[in-house]
C-alpha cells in the first residue's frame, strides 16, 4: 500500500489519520452497532454527528450567531440557482431585480451566467481582459442591488482575493469552496458564504451554506422545495435525509483540524508550503507563475512552460513517482498543483525535488 | 465490537461485507494509492469506478439501451420538482400542463404537492380513505396528461403496488427508493424512475434516475441547470462534481448482489424474509399488519398493538438485545420493521424470537 500525493482540484486529498479512523470506524461507529452510512437521519445515533460538525464548524470558522449553518447537496453548481433564487428570486410575472456580480474566472461566470434566469446580473469588474491572472481592485454597485457574488477563491487560474470587498448594505456572497477553513475570514462582512465539501472539508456531496438570517426566506413561491433556505434552515439540514456519511467525514475532517492548531495554524502552514513552491517558480528556468503576486491563491498553484509535450512529460513522470493529478484545468491547459489543507508539506516538498530534478534533465543551458 | 440488526427505513442497513470492503480499500482502493473519496471525478482513476456502477445496475435491473441511468443528489424530494419540470414544464406565462398522481401515501402527497409549482397535478385515485391500507385497483387517466406518478413501496405505511398500472402512452412515473432491487421490475413500462440511494443501494446523498431518452430535453429554458436530465445526461453525470464516494458504494453494493444471485435470488431472500414476519403477525395475539394481504411490501413492515405505552416498550428492549430503529413513522405511529435488501434473514429470525418472548411475558391469556 503506496499513499501518492494527490495535487486534485477537487475531490482532493483528506488527512492520512482521518481516513483511518474512517476505516476503524466503518462497522461500528462509537459503539452504535452501526457504520455511520447505515444510520437514519433521524436516530440518536446520528444526531451527536451532524450537531458535533456544526459546533466545530462554528468554532473553527467563528460563525456569528446570526448566521444559520446548512448542510446540503449539490455543490457549489446548486449555489448557483440556489443564492439568485433565495436572495433575489420574484413572483412569475414580476420584473427581475438587480444583482452585481465580479468576473474573476471560469466558476464566477458560470454563478453569473445560472443568475440570469432568476435576476438580472450585471458584471461590475472583471479581469477577463488581463487572463483572470488578478482580482479587480475597484469597483462600484448600485445600492438597489440584491446582492454582490464574488468568488474568494479561483481554483482554475489560482487567484484569491487579497482583500474582502466593503459592498455597504448590499450583502456580500461569496463562493469559498476551494479555501474554506484556509485561513481566517470574518464572516460578518458576508451575506451568504458556501462551499462544496470536496477540497478543504470531505468527501463530494455535501455543501457547506452559511447564511445570515435576515436573509433566509424570501424565495418566491415557486422555488423548488430543495432549493429553499428557509425550509433547511427550519428543519436544521434534517428536511429531507442530508448526506450522512459526507457529514460524519467533515466532522472526522474538523476534528482533525482543531487537533491540528484551528485554522490559525493551518494557514501558516498553508502560508509555508505555498511559499515554497512559489520560490521554486521564481527560479525555475522552466515553468512560471501566470498570477500577480498580490492574488496568488494558497491553495492553487498554476504553473506554465507553454510546451504542450513537455507538460504532458511531467504529468506522465510525476505520476510514476506519485505524484498525481497535475493537469491544469481543461480549459486553460497547463499544470496545476492544488495544495489543499490535508497535503502535507513533504508533498509540496517531493514535488518540487521532482520538479527541479526534471527540469534538469529537461534545460540546456 | 457488536453489531446490531437496524431495522431502519432508511438510511439503513448495508451487506457487511461490503463495509468490510470499503474499510480495506479507504486508504488505497484499487492499487491507486488513494481513497475513493480523494479522486478526482475527472480522473482516469474514477472513470471506471462510475462505469462498472452503471454497468452493474443496467445488468441487475434490465435497463434497456433506450434509457439513461443517472447518478444524481438531492434524494427523492429533488426528483418530487424534477420530474414535473422536466416532463412537463411550461415557459413562464404559459400555462400549465395536467399531470396525474396517485394517492397512497405520505410521500405520493409530497410529490403531488411540490409538482403544484410547475404542473396542474391531479389526483387519479387514492386510498386515503382506506388510512392507505391499501393499493387502489382502478383509477383513469387522460390522454393529454403530461405522466402519471406513482410510488411504487410506500415505506411509511408499507404497501406496495401489487401490480404496475397500463396508462397507455401517458409515461408511467414511480418512486421506487424503498423497492429498488428487491425484485425484477418490468423498466419498458416506465417513463422515469427513481429512488434516493439509502435503502437499497448505498449511502445517502446519491440518487438513481432512470429515465426514457425521449422524455428528456424539455425543461422549460428557467430550470436550474442541476435541475435538468438533458445536462445530467450529455455530461454523464459528471456536469459537476457528483458524490464520488456514494458511487463508489453503490458499485460494492452492486457486485454484492451480483455474487448473491441477483434480483431474482434476492427477491426469493426477501420474500422469505417477509413471510416469516407476516406469519408471526397473524399468529401474534399482541400485534397485527394493518396492511390488506394483497398489498404487503416485501421491504417495510409496519405492525400495530394500539398500546403506545407497549409500543415504546417494546422499541426499547429490543434495542437492548441489538434491535435497532424499530419505531413506526413519526406521523403515523406504531412499530415497523424495513427489512431491506441487506437485512440478513437471521435478523428477521432474531426479532420474531424476541417478539415471542416479548409476547409472553405481556400477555395474560
Amino acid at each position: 500500500m503506496r499513499r501518492v500525493y494527490n495535487f486534485s482540484p477537487g475531490p482532493s486529498m483528506l488527512p492520512l489519520s482521518v481516513l483511518e479512523q474512517a476505516a476503524e470506524e466503518m462497522i461500528d461507529v462509537h459503539g452504535t452497532g452501526q457504520s455511520a452510512m447505515e444510520m437514519s437521519h433521524r436516530s440518536k445515533y446520528f444526531k451527536p454527528i451532524i450537531e458535533k460538525a456544526e459546533k466545530l464548524l462554528r468554532e473553527l470558522m467563528c460563525i456569528p450567531d446570526n448566521y444559520k449553518v446548512l448542510f446540503l447537496q449539490g455543490g457549489a453548481s446548486l449555489q448557483f440557482s440556489m443564492v439568485p433564487l433565495n436572495l433575489a428570486g420574484v413572483e412569475q410575472g414580476e420584473e427581475k431585480k438587480q444583482a452585481s456580480f465580479i468576473d474573476t474566472g471560469i466558476w464566477a461566470g458560470k454563478a453569473f451566467d445560472e443568475a440570469k434566469k432568476f435576476v438580472n446580473p450585471i458584471i461590475r469588474a472583471s479581469s477577463k481582459d488581463k487572463k483572470y491572472t488578478c482580482i479587480p481592485c475597484k469597483f462600484s454597485i448600485e445600492p438597489q442591488d440584491a446582492f454582490c457574488h464574488i468568488t474568494l477563491n479561483n481554483t482554475i487560474v489560482g487567484t484569491k482575493w487579497h482583500y474582502i470587498p466593503d459592498t455597504g448594505r448590499v450583502p456580500l456572497v461569496a463562493d469559498i469552496s476551494s479555501c474554506i477553513l484556509s485561513e481566517p475570514l470574518d464572516i460578518s462582512k458576508f451575506g451568504v458564504l458556501y462551499a462544496g465539501a470536496q477540497k478543504n472539508l470531505g468527501p463530494a456531496g455535501t455543501t457547506v451554506v452559511i447564511v445570515r438570517e435576515d436573509l433566509i426566506g424570501k424565495a418566491p413561491s415557486w422555488t423548488p422545495a430543495l432549493l429553499r433556505y428557509d425550509i433547511h434552515a427550519q428543519e436544521a439540514s434534517l428536511y429531507n435525509t442530508p448526506p450522512c456519511y459526507g457529514i460524519y467525514m467533515i466532522s472526522l475532517v474538523l476534528e482533525w483540524l482543531k487537533r491540528s492548531g484551528g485554522v490559525e495554524a493551518i494557514m501558516k502552514i498553508n502560508q509555508e508550503k505555498a511559499s515554497l513552491f512559489y520560490e521554486y517558480l521564481e527560479r525555475s528556468l522552466l515553468f512560471h507563475s501566470p498570477v500577480v503576486p498580490e492574488a496568488r491563491s494558497l491553495m492553487n498553484i498554476p504553473f506554465i512552460n507553454g510546451d504542450k509535450e513537455l507538460e504532458e512529460r511531467f504529468i506522465r513522470e510525476a505520476e510514476t513517482v506519485g505524484l498525481v493529478n497535475l493537469a491544469g484545468h481543461r480549459l486553460v491547459g497547463g499544470l496545476r498543483a492544488s495544495i489543499y489543507n490535508a497535503m502535507p508539506i513533504e508533498g509540496v516538498q517531493k514535488l518540487i525535488t521532482f520538479a527541479e530534478d526534471f527540469e534538469k534533465r529537461n534545460t540546456h543551458v
